[in-house]
């Protein structure tokens, strides 16, 4: 199916890449929207309203807040508009024409970014009695706007140009689709996803919450949910003991001096929380890493102590915007299931084979069946970015390679993905209603080693540089948890449920019995509660 | 048995209390020392000298770093001038005549306390060559200090008047006893404690490590060390979860907002480590307490809710001057085996019993059988400094006395040692070699109620304010760790032991069975190494 645009110099044409279609329809309609909420509130100035990936948005300047029940309204006032089939006419003008019409209209954000503009013409395009400038296409005409296309979805505050030192202005966000069932498959899986909301969940399951008082980003684990949390740190401990990791446990504080070593002072600095103790700087730990390494260090190692794993729940900080936190699953306080393995380079395949292994046990165990693989490796273009010999590379490559071949799992390579200290394999699992969250890493790093000086005595009786990994399974429990909830909707199978069992009595004359009950179903270690209300 | 002592103006008296004998004798002592070292090191300076709880010391200011080497040297030196039978020579003179004098002598330091003494008169000993302002009494000759009454014992480094920004001193650290038994059985115990060391058996044992790199005050838990917290968590877990507690799990960092309510941010502020996020101030929590009344407070809570119990091994931070810190004893971070109780008034008994009952569980399952008990409650003649009311504190004092009577507990009361926001029970075990511990605490609570507005639904329909109770058993987990490595020294019972068991082939050709025998007890859950080694 093609959809007839028209160019800003004038000329038609037709579109059929569907991702490129869906970008001008959705940005048209972004536009319509525009001219509605204009028409409707006359005061209203425009800022932007681009296409997005999962619909469109219009910033707006107005002194009134829109409300709620603005919405219907302004998706009424759309369809009318569009029923007159109106052209998107676009115009090449000078900038100085530009900075003169929209002065006039008094649409100020606009002049502002036309004067930023580089170029001496640019393009507007006029629908009815809104002009806006933009370098389009647009549709030819709103009659190729299926009135059941598209919805006005819900408002949001936002800043101009996305800096909160800058004004606040108010966002409308709606969503459109090539076709009405595209859209009401969307809007049938945003239900869907609604009725998961792991924030609307974890409150009335009463798992978690986040106080304002005590700081956004910060996940109090009430008693239900830490049950949960405990249910899947202990099932885990367990088989990572099982599969020859040892725990550790480290501080959250240490010296910049293990930050600067370990170069998170001087490249992750920004998401970093520091902090002074008697005029020495601090740091709330970002990584569990250079305490590990700390912990291999405290004393000579030799080949036969290889590989060494060391497992640890550990709890770190990150700076995150305010504006981009989410539940449990965009936090600024996090727990990762982390560890890292220190071995020779012969035992590297071994290790690697034995970790995804794991993944894949591990997903099974909690109700995942399908998942994604990525291998991220270097740009070959530019080698000279990355750290590592050219030989660690492709040790690290062959064994990643080698492992997900031998246990027959599929991958997808991406091609200059990598981080710069070394390559990685990401799993995404795909949960209930086919959304994909990243939860395993298993990571090579070749500067960490280099940079505190890691060594293990070999057979030969000389210092060797370990190969270090980087991995977790579940990436982060809070993250996890997140996922966990919206994966089951709540409803946890057995061994993970909160509460496994609820005793009722009958009337206040079995009250007692039913206690006994619970009592004893409790002693066997199930997570029971008595309801004895009326 | 009757000690001769010489006062500052002239006279002779006998001293019988022991204590105050032993404090006269000691500061003697620490006299006699310096009078050895200003003889041995004559360009040596004065600073002072004080009898302490398990010795003396005497600061002195010198150029030259005092050695170990330089200690008998010292003893020996102090022998020969006791065995002159030397005389503590007391003398009145006015504040000009002792500037005169120590200003002549260059003693600075001591001109220094002379001119910020008040009074226009002071008293001088001579002792030999030395000179000291000091007000007395002392022994009358040296030929009372039994020559194997006394050791010099150690150096450490030291300040002006104890302040880190005043010149460096180097002290001197001795013992003394009244009788040469109490000296060696003070030795032996000395000897006997140093045996028990947790920081050279943490070391040796592999169990923790403290690293410069990372932070002093930061314990690195190895995998032993962490098996034996994890061992000890699990034990308490459980337990706890037997007798009705839920636990929770709480940020290490929260909004300086949150501080304020609690009021720590403005008596506690000292001892927290403040950062900045998006220009505001947080906290890394030094208590769990605000964390656990975020979760209260999430919903509303009625009489049939209580008694609520939240535990959490709960990691908190707090300032100590790097000086103070002593390995695993005296930390910077540290993880408490933390809990709140709130429960109405009617509650209060049985919750105390049960509490008191479970100390003295954990006490007997963690190897200790004896241990002190202090009650400490306000100062009835200063009423006014202390929060809640009249029935506030009756209603407690009764509850613990009660309790404690109830299951036969001795204790002492301890008046006017109550914080100013509740009274409590300390309770201290005493260890293998007789030292006390200060482990469990149960504290009432009247200021954070009132503050957070804590309420529930009493079954008249109206909110009350519920009773709120701190308490932790083992106090701090690295703390309660370090005193059971110390206790068992190093040598714990089967259930808590890093390791349950060694595996150990008698040649070559078992090596494969005992690695199956290994790794089948392993399977058992048993903490089992393999020594293969040749």
């Amino acid at each position: 199916m093609a959809l007839r645009v028209r160019y800003a110099d004038g000329t038609l044409g037709e579109v059929t890449d569907p991702g490129e279609a869906l970008e001008i329809y959705r940005h048209s309609t972004s536009h319509l929207m525009a001219a509605a909420v204009t028409s409707l509130y006359p005061e209203t100035h425009l800022g932007i309203g681009p296409a997005v990936s999962d619909g469109f948005y219009y910033d707006f300047q107005r002194e009134a807040s829109f409300g709620e029940e603005d919405l219907p309204l302004i998706e009424r006032k759309m369809r009318e508009l569009l029923s007159r089939d109106l052209r998107f006419e676009p115009r090449i003008v000078s900038k100085e024409e530009a900075i003169d019409l929209f002065s006039q209209k008094g649409e100020h954000l606009k002049v502002e970014l036309i004067r930023e503009k580089a170029g001496e013409r640019l393009s507007c395009y006029r629908l009815g009695d809104l002009v806006d400038f933009c370098t389009g296409p647009h549709v030819d005409s709103t009659g190729l706007i299926d009135p059941d296309s598209f919805r006005v979805l819900s408002l949001a505050g936002s800043h101009w140009k996305g800096d909160e030192r800058n004004q606040r202005l108010q966002r409308i966000y709606g969503t459109a689709f090539l076709t009405p069932e595209e859209l009401r498959s969307y809007m049938e899986q945003l239900e869907e996803a609604r009725r998961r909301d792991h924030r609307r969940l974890g409150r009335e399951l009463d798992l978690f919450s986040i106080s304002e008082e005590s700081g956004p980003g910060l996940i109090l684990w009430h008693p239900k949910g830490a049950r949960v949390r405990l249910v899947i740190e202990n099932f885990l401990r367990d088989e990572l003991l099982r599969r020859g990791y040892e725990f550790v446990s480290t501080p959250h504080i240490a010296r910049n001096a293990l930050w600067r070593t370990s170069g998170h002072y001087e490249y992750y600095r920004e998401n970093m929380y520091v902090f002074e103790i008697e005029d020495e700087e601090f740091v709330i730990k970002p990584m569990n890493c250079p305490g590990h390494i700390q912990i291999y260090r405290s004393r000579m190692r030799s080949y036969r102590d290889l590989p060494i794993r060391y497992a640890e729940f550990g709890t770190v900080y990150r700076y995150e915007k305010s504006g981009v936190l989410h539940g449990m699953l965009r936090v600024r306080g996090f727990t990762q299931d982390d560890a890292h393995i220190f071995c020779t380079r012969d035992q590297v395949y071994n290790e690697i084979t034995a970790l995804l292994d794991l993944v894949l046990f591990i997903m099974k165990s909690f109700g995942f069946d399908k998942y994604k693989v990525e291998l991220s490796v270097r740009d070959e273009s530019k080698k000279k970015n990355y750290a590592g010999t050219e030989d660690d590379w492709r040790m690290a490559e062959d064994a990643l390679i080698g492992a997900m071949r031998s246990i027959g799992m599929q991958w997808e390579r991406m091609e200059g993905e990598a981080v710069f200290y070394g390559p990685k394999i990401d799993v995404k699992l795909i949960d209930a209603i086919g959304r994909p969250w990243q939860l395993s890493t298993v990571q090579f790093d070749f500067t960490l080693p280099k940079r505190f000086a890691l060594a293990y005595i070999g057979p030969d009786g000389q210092a060797h540089q370990p190969v270090m990994l980087h991995r977790a399974l579940l990436g982060s429990i809070e993250r996890f948890m997140g996922v966990l909830i919206e994966h089951y909707a709540g409803a946890f199978p057995i061994w993970l449920a909160p509460v496994q069992a609820v005793v009722i009595p009958i009337s206040e004359r079995h009250r007692a019995y039913a206690a006994r009950v619970a009592s004893r179903l409790s002693g066997e270690g199930m997570r029971v509660e008595l309801d004895d209300r009326n």
